[in-house]
């Protein structure tokens, strides 16, 4: 059965999964790339961008699950470019010409354009739609794979509040950014329908991670 | 070297260390007792309030620093009473005859009144005055001995944001309150003070511990 799945969402001790001041040359804003130096680390990482290296501990044991089983992501607008992107015709996110996607990836956007196929399998569709709409475009993209849920926040929070993701992998990485996008907003008593894991790295971030415990 | 220390401070996922709608019958508002469940399955707690039994793990080996070592204790009016308990001049905190601090405890309230001597060593003293000033008074009466900032949220923040704070352990508890009071607001770029370890207990819940690395 084919499931919704987030994988390596950072977010701060207070709970921001992205800074304030986004723009092309701060995808995230005040916080930099602070958020996500574990994954930088990773043997995961390492592979994907084309260096050898990177640990194999548990970081990478949560990290590298991104990818496998994967038929889709659904991704928000500000994962997919910077604000104002919509006004560039040319703009084709952020990853090169091969994203590491390599499936079918649906932007939500209220300002959407033909779809645009990239080499490696990633195709990116735009959709002005509701977080269910956009699950079903994905889940008849997908087959019986699954569908990641790639973010960024506010997108992550609008699945989460419509009760539609399935597993939750969260980091927590303990810095306090003190401003920019929460993930937690809004969401009082999500975790009734959630078992939670806790596992604390050697790196200093800890993994959460949520399995929906009904169906 | 006499420091201040934070124990067995609990938030929620989303940073709130207590809930909203606090009152005589709800210390926590709508958080009710869920935030300190971890702590009451120790045998530290346990044999605080007097029955026998408790965990023995992790939990409790964070749980029982609570004590020892410690020679005074500031704490928040919001931790001494309900709101309005200034206006009750019978009301001797929450703790019953016997409280669970053993030391000179400085309650900041700009709501004073003489000092009130409990069994067991417990002296509540009000003061109406700053962090620092507080912390002076209580360095005072605990000599070599350790100065514990007992909380509410408010009186860590602000002792936190003041940089008064040498060892902090926080518990962060996997449910989502969704409003009440936040502990992290305003800290920015406080971790840069601290080497922080997380440790993740079966429990659940996840130990963070702040330890002070530049003096």
């Amino acid at each position: 059965m084919s499931v919704t799945r987030v994988h390596n969402f950072s977010i701060s001790l207070d709970g921001f999964g992205t800074g304030e001041g986004l723009s092309l040359d701060a995808p995230f804003g005040h916080a930099g790339e602070r958020l996500h130096e574990w994954m930088f680390a990773t043997r995961f990482w390492g592979e994907m961008v084309g260096q050898p290296g990177g640990g194999h501990g548990v970081d990478n044991a949560f990290a590298q699950q991104h990818g496998p089983g994967i038929g889709a992501e659904i991704m928000g607008a500000g994962k997919y470019g910077y604000p104002g992107w919509h006004k560039d015709p040319e703009w084709q996110g952020w990853w090169g010409p091969n994203p590491p996607f390599h499936t079918p990836t649906f932007v939500l956007t209220h300002h959407t354009r033909e779809p645009i196929d990239m080499a490696g399998g990633t195709t990116f569709y735009f959709l002005d739609t509701s977080p269910a709409e956009a699950l079903k475009a994905a889940r008849e993209a997908a087959g019986e794979l699954d569908i990641r849920i790639g973010g960024g926040v506010t997108v992550v929070r609008d699945f989460l509040a419509a009760r539609l993701i399935d597993h939750m992998h969260v980091v927590v990485v303990p810095i306090l950014l003190g401003r920019g996008v929460r993930l937690w907003d809004g969401l009082e008593g999500i975790e009734e329908d959630y078992q939670i894991e806790a596992t604390a790295s050697p790196s200093g971030v800890t993994h959460l991670t949520f399995t929906r415990s009904v169906r």
